[in-house]
């Protein structure tokens, strides 16, 4: 592997706010240590299709407080065979770029593990993600973002649930984790959460039910991570059945959890990983993935953060069903 | 009918952002002009349940800015019957209430002219409704924060449309009136509007989509008035079906729409009209709406502000279709 | 004077949210309108140095939602001079360009309206002012955005007030028009404004602080327009030194009243205002400024605009004095 | 000591958002625990003065999305003198109080360590402060939510700089501790931060600012900590001198820093160690203050929290510093 000259940097997989200031803080330390920086677009579409730019520190100005990301994004299923990955590579060298920094959630790193052990080909992550789901750092970007608007629109839900007396049952993001159902409930003193990690059944919210109406709350409001199965239209059925008597409402928040100006704690995230990636180009690291731990920039091997489990912490379980009395 | 002593105050209907607002002004300006002022819960079900308390500045202190009714609402199905309404009158007698203010919508304001002219009992409205259709006034109250609150989730979902370079639908408040999708489609700078005063059917947007894409924009937002047949979702269905090739989705922001803390239009509106309801009663007006119309306060009797349409401004299709482009 | 074919737009003076929505407005439905559209940066300047480009739709796509102004803005001492538009015609030749729209307050519009009885050019002018201050138009453009910016400020400044019982003297911006004073102290729920039009001396203010105070208030905000002399400080050392007892602060808001993504209502009056520019050039009209007065597009000549005062609305003294015992 | 039965809790020092989550906290998990609560007003003032009721759940319902603190607060200064200590610890003999939960910083602290000391008293800390500068807390109750409205403010200051192209020095809070303006710089993309810990003098920024013209940015901006003798006015004055032809500014943010609805990230750290808070009771510890690190709730010795100084992460000034060419 000869001297890195020249680095492409890409967003894949769903959008998350922050990806604009890890853009920004891959080109400006990039350059800053001596390096070419291209931008590829559309993700690893644009890896294989070769939709690619040289960027400077102009493409960047005026951006670390944008929403979406200027590299636009994809899900690339090319990139999941062989063939895409054969194609993208090819493009790499054709371009002349030697390491690739990829900011996404886990299908996108694992994605660029796939590249980095196929073609010996040095690829550096930045954990890009609303959902908080890798392994090896305290949180990802765009998740703090994501976990403020939906408190934001649970405090506007609990405007009109408290004027009117109602039960809402909120869905968020999270198909697969509970990060932001669990900590936006609390977040926003909602009385429940319905996650992925947590065995609650139906029956035991309708138990949850019994006690707050014994309790003689007027209004109430379940957080419920995203199920193709069992969302929040799912609970409140059940409730309204078991209830009839109960005004019961549904508001799925939707696409909108992924845009708005990225928050101080996911712009900073973004700066300091971008600015850990390019250091980790610059230590001759492949294949990490850059995480803060602990308020230290950590390096954690592509393996670990896609494969290995994060765990929602049982605290908070404890803290939410003490603060909803 | 005697001296007016006593003027009783209440919510009803959908809650709007600056009905709090509306409360404080009431109260404060009529306690400034001599009257004891009594808050009526739960809309007209606190009336005719005698759900009842004085209010004094403190009980208005520091809500100004709160989303939601501190008086709570409801829409009450008892009143729209003559013994509902009897009973109402009934508990007025018991209180002492001389007058009633009403804060509420098209329903809420004819409730207050039938009991008005049933029982020869002054009422004074307030357009207190995030769908601004009542004729008379410029806007109603909560209009400003609706329209302001849509205008924000779709800055965010255009972020993540762009990023994605999709389509979306974005369905939004106002069955029966197109002002918030028409003036939030311009707004936030979407690409069509489809409003229950338009003749727009779906072919026209197939033959809109089809110039917007001549033109090779990448994402497009198509605001949405909720409709039990013809939402956002049967758009996009229809879209889907002509463009397999789309990336089309659906989001309906709901119950969010409702809460927030009012906008400073919002605030003033119902400042400027809760004292203007206080005027109306010392000058002996009765069964009129207070409005604004022109920065000026106007009375419009009841009649006219629940039967007459309010329009949508044509001027405001156009300009929208210029800059759609 | 002969057929109208390319349109110059500029913004002039003090910044506005809502600009850049206006120059997209100007841009858009002047290409759909046939004409050639040009940006001229950095307002006269820009003019007189030939700081110019064409502008097409991609120019102004996803500047809706943004603060400040893309073409950048100036005060331009040269432009009040004979010479300085004397070179700014020249480049209007050079750069054929046959009408200019200006966005901006009453200097930049007297500029305007000397140019044009000068060279007898058409110029059509959009209201873009935070201070509300033009005759003619029920607002101006980022009027409604800073009003609304300066109310966050304040509804932030009375959570500490309150958990501190201070009183404080918030000073807005406003140096000649109490527009933005008056209207945030009624939105802010303050218990009084100091604006250039009244005549509140600070007798009458130490008056009130004394009413104030015998009913017993804890905490005290007044909103305060700026002032070289009588500015939040003045009014702040008055009542120190009245009642040395009490714990006064001053908070200067300053530039940041400027900035921020436009209100959905300053986003729209510059779409309709925009559109209206050249509607106006289409009809033939010049040296008018476009406003919008009772929900309607008015053509206001240039000299009405800048000469005649706009006054405050006594009725909302009323209201902020009876609204705040 | 016997057994404890009755907790108060206050509010003392500046006020920070998030207290009102930390006394929700309290008061609810206290209550589930057994215990019987008292809110204490206006802080040690009022432990001196028995202004004191007792709390239950409907007390704290509907605050956790509230700046301020429903407790008031205040700088005690007899509570720093043996004599007011004894007052205040007669109030909690006359109570019936047995331990203390005191939601505050530096100062609070060491007044609580001071009692506890004198009096053999339980006492239980919070970190409740915006400048994040207490030992053994990854960050304080409030920090997060101030730097995101710092954030926000300086956003905003960027759309007027960037159209004026202006050079503007904002001052925000943190006369001794610098993780405001550090973190709110990386965060708002501002070109340089000064800070207490650093040694950047005026010469360096000089310097500063001649590299930032060479590479010819137009606007700049510069967050500065609040100082006595080198605030940003200072420096301003300087870069006058030294650059005449610059068009410099200076805001600065004030009070409006301290208010505001709390972060997702302050109402979540608020719930977890007002959680721990009585956990600590419960098993029996004293004289800690409760913090999270690492995302684990851990209890810090007082005298470690008060005198133990909390390093600015290096890391962070060179991420600024690359980021900001």
């Amino acid at each position: 592997m000869g001297k890195i000259r020249c680095i492409g940097v890409l967003t894949s997989g769903g959008d998350a706010p922050g990806m604009n200031a890890a853009i920004r803080a891959v080109t400006r330390s990039g350059i800053v240590n001596g390096f070419k920086i291209k931008g590829i677009y559309r993700g690893y579409d644009g890896l294989i299709n070769g939709d690619i730019a040289p960027f400077t520190t102009e493409n960047v100005s005026n951006i670390i407080q944008r929403g979406g990301t200027i590299l636009r994004t994809a899900r690339c299923q090319a990139f999941t065979t062989p063939e895409g990955r054969g194609k993208a590579y090819e493009t790499l060298q054709r371009e002349n770029i030697d390491a690739l920094v990829v900011i996404g959630g886990n299908g996108s790193l694992s994605g660029a593990l796939e590249l980095a052990e196929e073609y010996d080909f040095p690829c550096i992550g930045l954990p890009g993600t609303i959902d908080n789901d890798l392994y090896g750092t305290d949180s990802t970007i765009g998740y703090d973002t994501t976990l403020n608007t939906i408190k934001e629109c649970v405090d506007k839900i609990r405007d009109t649930a408290t004027s009117h007396e109602r039960i809402f049952f909120v869905e968020v993001m999270g198909r697969d984790a509970g990060f932001l159902a669990q900590n936006s409930a609390i977040a926003a003193g909602a009385e429940a959460a319905i996650i992925p990690e947590d065995s609650t059944d139906s029956d035991q919210l309708i138990e949850f039910m019994q006690r707050g109406i014994r309790k003689s709350k007027k209004s109430c409001i379940v957080i419920v991570s995203e199920s193709p199965k069992c969302g929040a239209m799912y609970y409140a059925d059940r409730v309204k059945k078991e209830y009839p008597e109960y005004d019961v409402r549904v508001s799925i928040l939707g696409h909108l959890q992924r845009g708005g100006s990225p928050s101080a704690h996911d712009r900073i995230l973004a700066s300091v990983t971008g600015v850990g990636a390019i250091q980790a180009i610059v230590q001759g690291q492949r294949n990490v993935m850059v995480g803060v731990r602990n308020n230290e920039v950590v390096y954690v091997p592509f393996i670990d953060a896609v494969s290995k489990k994060k765990p929602i912490d049982k605290n908070l379980i404890k803290v939410l069903n003490e603060l909803s009395i």
